[in-house]
């Protein structure tokens, strides 16, 4: 079986790209994973994920721990073969959502317990477990349960959660079997404060994982302050060991995270976009509810091929839409993702051509050109 | 440009088996059309439901007309275009959602005034105007208007619905410029009443269309009595012109109706159990909030070729529905609507074999094995 590593092929400034070989197949960086929180990417079959171009998506431990469960997902063959998603699957540790959607009960050194958001059964998640949920899942990354430090925090308030979060961290890789092709990543945390981000790389490279991801951010702290403790962790994290920005992002927050050195990346906004009728184009956000789409013959994005831009006019979109018809979630989803995979490659490719930032600026000029909010 | 024709290939009893011709290609008779209501069968992709096997689908005049409106689907190149369906379409006259949805103003033997359901805009339709309708959308199968006659009627009432369509049917067919490849159908109204069916058939093939719907069944009258009328109403049309028995219906209602001679049938049942969670397998109804699918492996039907049998267990397609994700009313849409073509194949193989009888009995022994009612 394949060893779990990333092989940079080219670097351009802090920015990388290459390739990070898993149990079910290679992931081209940096990468975009779209969120599959209950075993399915909202409004897509898992065929037309993978035809969108991703070689990598996320799965929620929160949700999937609640409905089906993972003894569940287990016995039928692992979160791959029960949603028919055969590539790598990266799934977070819970601690995200245990903290911001279900009634939590008690936080302790040891363990989270929590009320299920669904019906209110009483669970109880510990680093052991969440590695324990994970390895049920068969998920190809793993992530180290973390406490979801709140934004904003004062130094001592964020020190404390950090600290706790490194011992959970140590807690999971002491559990931790390294099976062939497949990785277990440290969080870094420490809110917006430089020393306690510090702190947190110091620990986690000491105990050492397999990736490195930066949590935490896009919780409110503006792009300034994301880009800069992007720049800074990203910077003092291994080479050898991908690095993945959680929860970003917009496709400008994307591309500056790049430039600073992250090879990874998820976030709900392509897909709980789409099913608001929301489009992400080359030329900037499109709201497809607008009546000035009703007579519109073009597509969505003229330089896109996925299906919804090669089959389906704007007027169409927009009639479905208005329409409320679930085709509209399906088909500006299914665009959406694909933005987001072109947007990957094209970094992707100006990385190797030692030309990133020009393709940025390029990029952004022209999405910022014509921006229509929600 | 081809000729709208029937040719039939094979009979067996009053069953018969062929193809009807359109501009836009041919349709396997026996045939299912699946409902597309919004210019989008729910749920589903173009793409999606021509691999289900479907030759044609149905739009309904109603609701295009009131959104997106005819005249905008025509400047946008027709509804096939609008919709990316290349295969042929049958519209519906527009007069059953008039009566049953809208807020009925007025009804003249000219015209009927109602309210839009979506704003309380008034619209006049015209036997005139429900073909210009029609033709605007480019429909390869254009259908009279009719007047929905409620049920139970009595048999003035019937009658006299019935001659009101019957002359809007005499006024479709002197506006019809039969475009090549295009076909008109008349209605036959007269609810249970013998005498009614028959003076209509006469009526209608006096005026003479290019095929002929049984209308009016399917509204409480029990399978019986619909079985009793179709068999009356089939056996007097014309062979030469397809037959088709609009609303029907379940599977039983339509092996019992093509043993009767239809030739064309649709309903909603497939894509609306899909959206409910039912399914129908060759062994019977299947209700997949059931916590039995649970733990279940399977497929849904062993026997069946669709995307979601091929690729996934009853028991996902039991999360998705328990989880009320989007992929569920796609999944379970798209298998039923497979499940309908493939019966639908089977009996069409059954006719030129010439054992229609026998293929009805088996599959009716099975098909009730193992119902479970949503």
């Amino acid at each position: 079986m394949t060893k779990f590593a990333l092989s940079v092929a080219a670097t351009d400034g802090a920015a990388r790209t290459g390739v990070l070989t898993t149990a079910h197949g290679d992931i081209r960086t940096p990468a975009f994973m779209p969120v599959g929180t209950a075993a399915t990417v909202k409004a897509m079959t898992s065929e037309a994920v993978a035809e969108t171009g991703a070689d990598i998506l996320l799965g929620n431990t929160y949700h999937l721990m609640l409905r089906p469960g993972p003894e569940r997902i287990a016995a039928l063959g692992g979160l791959h073969k029960f949603m028919n998603w055969e590539k790598p699957i990266l799934t977070d540790s819970g601690g995200f959502q245990v903290m911001s959607l279900s009634g939590l009960c008690k936080i302790t050194d040891q363990s989270v317990t929590f009320r299920s958001h669904l019906d209110g059964a009483k669970f109880e998640l510990s680093p052991q477990r969440a590695v324990e949920i994970q390895n049920l899942l068969g998920s190809d990354i793993v992530m180290a349960l973390d406490e979801c430090t709140p934004f904003p925090s004062t130094e001592q308030e964020a020190a404390d959660s950090m600290r706790r979060s490194m011992d959970w961290a140590a807690r999971c890789k002491a559990v931790w079997e390294a099976p062939t092709g497949r990785g277990l990543f440290g969080i870094v945390q420490g809110s917006v404060f430089p020393d306690l981000r510090r702190e947190s790389v110091e620990a986690l490279t000491t105990i050492g994982f397999d990736g490195y991801a930066i949590g935490g951010l896009a919780v409110g702290e503006g792009q300034e302050a994301m880009f800069d403790v992007t720049q800074a962790t990203a910077g003092s994290l291994p080479t050898d060991a991908p690095r993945y920005l959680m929860g970003v992002g917009k496709p400008d927050d994307i591309v500056g995270a790049v430039l600073r050195g992250v090879d990874m990346f998820d976030c709900v906004l392509p897909t709980r976009s789409g099913r608001n009728g929301q489009a992400f184009t080359r030329s900037g956000t499109v709201n497809l509810r607008n009546a000035r789409h009703k007579d519109d013959s073009s597509p969505l994005d003229g330089d896109c091929v996925c299906l919804a831009c090669q089959n389906y006019s704007r007027a169409y979109l927009h009639h479905l839409v208005k329409a409320k018809e679930i085709l509209a979630a399906t088909l500006v989803t299914w665009h959406n993702l694909t933005f987001y995979q072109d947007m990957m490659a094209g970094i992707r490719g100006a990385i190797s051509g030692g030309g990133l930032q020009a393709w940025v600026d390029g990029f952004l000029a022209r999405y910022a050109g014509d921006r229509e909010p929600e």
